[in-house]
């Protein structure tokens, strides 16, 4: 999938082909891309790397934003817009941060027919930025801490194959940068932060994921320390999620953030920065999916319920109580009723399927007859008879089961990906025949983080908070493991 | 205001300056600025004419946003997401439409190191890139209408003297993008998107507007006919809020943006565009606020209440009641309490009037004695003693009290300067003496419009729908008058 050479542009975009998928979702690139455009959740642009979100899947992401922007504000985290152009001389500010990032840079030269005196960034994040307002805004004390969060888009202009979500050259993100008067308390915001990732990954987009520490040479361009939420793809390669960055005084000093404390002193700030981006529904897709198209997690999807009359004869009856249940569901759940004439059931069925709407009702004569209709699930087709007068109650209880079932079987996958290894044989034969997470020792040395990288492809993806046991030597070197870091091959 | 040349990079910054406005509002350039940066409201930024929104205004924005997008919501218009870069190509592919904005486009050139092969502009507006997306989505009569909007940032690399929220080079809008199968259908979403931004200008933001047609002049590059909501500044310039566009078959045509109908005919669609920019922000500030700082509606206030607990004796027992409010009323109100040590009542009174916050609470000793506590608005400064225990209502009635003056006064201000008049040099010696709008009859040609710009610098804001009564003559030539626009010096 990595190596896939197909030029992103040329994909069938024809949302109306719904003869199905072609693609096996062990060939994941192409079932991934095919998923994704026939079911009308994104489109490609001719711009490589810039996807068109449509209502479902940017409908989905602002169910997301809305629930970690809740959470954030109950934190005292408040929002914020800087402009979207960064002068070049800010960027060069603080120099390993600059170094991280020039090279996918996209640059603004001209205004109209003018050429610009100094060449603009389109902000690829916004440290720079925002730290020289934060020098002027900050100055005593009273000032801090001072939490401001945007929710923007930002350009990276990279080079490598691109993949809708999981690498592109524009994406939607939250950046949140907040400035402390000690250490302690930017460091005591972690926790808070990976929590409210964590438990939005899990609640909404119904993902597992691994919390841990970035080694040094991963590290964000620019911080102290790096945490990160860590997912696993269908293929076995790990991705990275939401990310948490402990900054301590770097910027500060570049940028000249300093305060009067309460003891008369000036001093530098510290800082953190952390960020979500529309990568994670790349990963919820790609997760959750099948042959048959999308599946959604009921609570992000824009159509959690399609009611489909099943018409032939008494067809006014059963269009009639069809807008009676769609009217009496609505008031909880998102519902639409496809009464479209001219399609066979079974060719709104896959549809519907494709699109990757939670529930199906199917409401016949027989089942007016009977008072109840029949309720389908996407993810494994299981289907119920439901008293119509019990409608309400059942469907929330299905979707939570869907939501549980869901998490279950990745968690699962994930847990069965993770594996623990003692010698660098194991751990190369691991990777091969299964791939995942490995859990090895590790001496905390670059040397033996770059020769592991080189000879397996597989990198620190982080150093768990939780895990099974330290092993006592460093798989590679052999000398005593401070770290039980896992290594996977990575998106 | 309009020849100010002061270098707006230049303003003092410092919001901790609250030793008051120095400006007076009759000086509004200068006022304005004053009072934006030093309330926290925004703060320039170094790339001229961008600004940065600081938590105060965003919040402004986001609840205006809210209010539209469910209102959208509610007509079936859905959000999407497309690519911030369009290719030079998909801009020329509509030959009025470039040469509108071809002279303010900011142009990507580069991608870290490497030229791009085409540059990229930077989205002005998204019809091209969108609608070469609709010209793949729709085939059939059964795909429409398709009503997409985008929540976004667009860069326009304007050339005048940049004037936060009113004129800059980047800026937060909706551009919405709808495609009907008929022109009937198209024009008849007119009214009520031209009413749901009517109603958000008045309910949220107590502004009053004109609204009407745009002379084919003045007129979108590349719609059929404009349409606007125009609002008057306090020094009596007009200028342009949210507007509607009817492109008619314009751009289907470029696009190629077809439908099989239900007739078996291949037919063109119909599209309207519409949009509200942060702009209104920057009217709504200059519109209410006063020579103490920024007055801001009470529905989009970030904070709406602040509690000033007066201490001096029984600081504990001021402190504790001044707590027991705050937690009564913030179930249903946006407070906060400044116990802030070291300052007095009055310097804190001072810096939440520069701020805009709509109510006051004052709470000493002498009222919890009395069981009531001091409510000031901060409009007009008018005080009540409120019983602690009906403070609920008591909020509710005053801050829709506030609201209510604050647009009532805003509405006598623009009737005050809309005047009739029937001959050329009534028209200059109102433009001259009062300014505002001017209702003359107009034939409808071109030459005379240009005319009077080129002599009076009043252009056609709109033709309003309603208006008092027709001319008999063209204000400028005395044929028969065609139509009663509105003509002004405008933003």
């Amino acid at each position: 999938m990595r190596n896939d050479n197909k030029d992103d542009k040329n994909k069938d975009t024809n949302t109306k082909d719904t003869r199905g998928i072609q693609s096996p979702k062990s060939d994941l690139g192409n079932w991934y891309s095919e998923i994704l455009v026939k079911s009308g959740f994104i489109d490609y642009s001719d711009v490589s790397g810039c996807i068109i979100l449509r209502p479902s899947s940017l409908f989905a992401w602002d169910v997301l934003k809305n629930y970690v922007d809740a959470q954030f504000k109950k934190l005292g985290i408040e929002d914020v817009y800087f402009p979207l152009f960064i002068p070049e001389k800010y960027l060069k500010k603080e120099e390993e941060h600059f170094s991280g990032f020039k090279a996918e840079v996209a640059w603004v030269t001209h205004g109209g027919d003018s050429k610009l005196d100094e060449r603009l960034a389109v902000r690829p994040t916004s440290e720079t930025i925002m730290y020289v307002s934060y020098a002027k805004w900050i100055r005593s004390w009273r000032d801090l801490p001072l939490r401001y969060n945007q929710w923007n888009n930002v350009v990276r202009w990279e080079f490598k194959h691109p993949m809708p979500f999981i690498r592109g050259r524009e994406f939607l993100w939250n950046e949140g940068h907040d400035v402390f008067a000690t250490e302690a308390e930017a460091l005591a915001e972690r926790d808070k932060i990976l929590g409210i990732y964590e438990k939005a990954l899990k609640e909404y987009l119904a993902l597992p994921s691994i919390k841990g520490q970035k080694s040094d040479k991963e590290k964000f361009a620019g911080a102290v320390a790096s945490y990160s939420l860590e997912m696993i793809m269908p293929d076995g390669w790990a991705i990275q999620g939401p990310d948490f960055h402990y900054d301590g005084q770097n910027f500060a000093k570049s940028f000249d953030i300093k305060f009067l404390d309460k003891d008369e002193e000036i001093k530098f700030v510290y800082q953190n920065t952390y960020a979500i981006t529309t990568r994670v529904l790349g990963v919820m897709v790609a997760t959750h999916s099948d042959e048959k198209g999308l599946v959604i997690p009921p609570k992000i999807a824009q159509v959690q319920i399609v009611i489909i009359p099943i018409l032939g004869r008494d067809n006014e009856k059963v269009l009639k109580e069809a807008q009676n249940i769609k009217r009496d569901i609505e008031k909880s759940f998102r519902v639409v009723i496809d009464d479209r004439e001219g399609y066979t059931p079974g060719y709104k069925f896959n549809e519907w399927e494709l699109k990757g709407v939670p529930l199906r009702i199917e409401i016949g004569p027989r089942d007016i007859a009977s008072g109840s209709v029949v309720v389908v699930r996407r993810d494994n087709g299981k289907k119920e008879s439901i008293e119509i007068s019990r409608l309400n109650d059942a469907i929330s209880r299905i979707l939570e089961e869907m939501h549980n079932s869901l998490f279950d079987k990745a968690l699962k996958f994930l847990n069965e990906h993770i594996t623990m290894v003692e010698s660098y044989d194991e751990f190369k034969k691991v990777l091969s025949e299964k791939g995942g997470f490995i859990q090895a020792g590790w001496c905390g040395s670059v040397e033996c983080e770059d020769k592991i990288k080189e000879e397996t492809g597989a990198k620190i993806t982080n150093i768990p908070f939780e895990h099974k046991g330290l092993s006592e030597h460093c798989v590679y070197c052999g000398r005593k493991a401070k770290f039980m870091p896992n290594f996977a091959r990575s998106y």
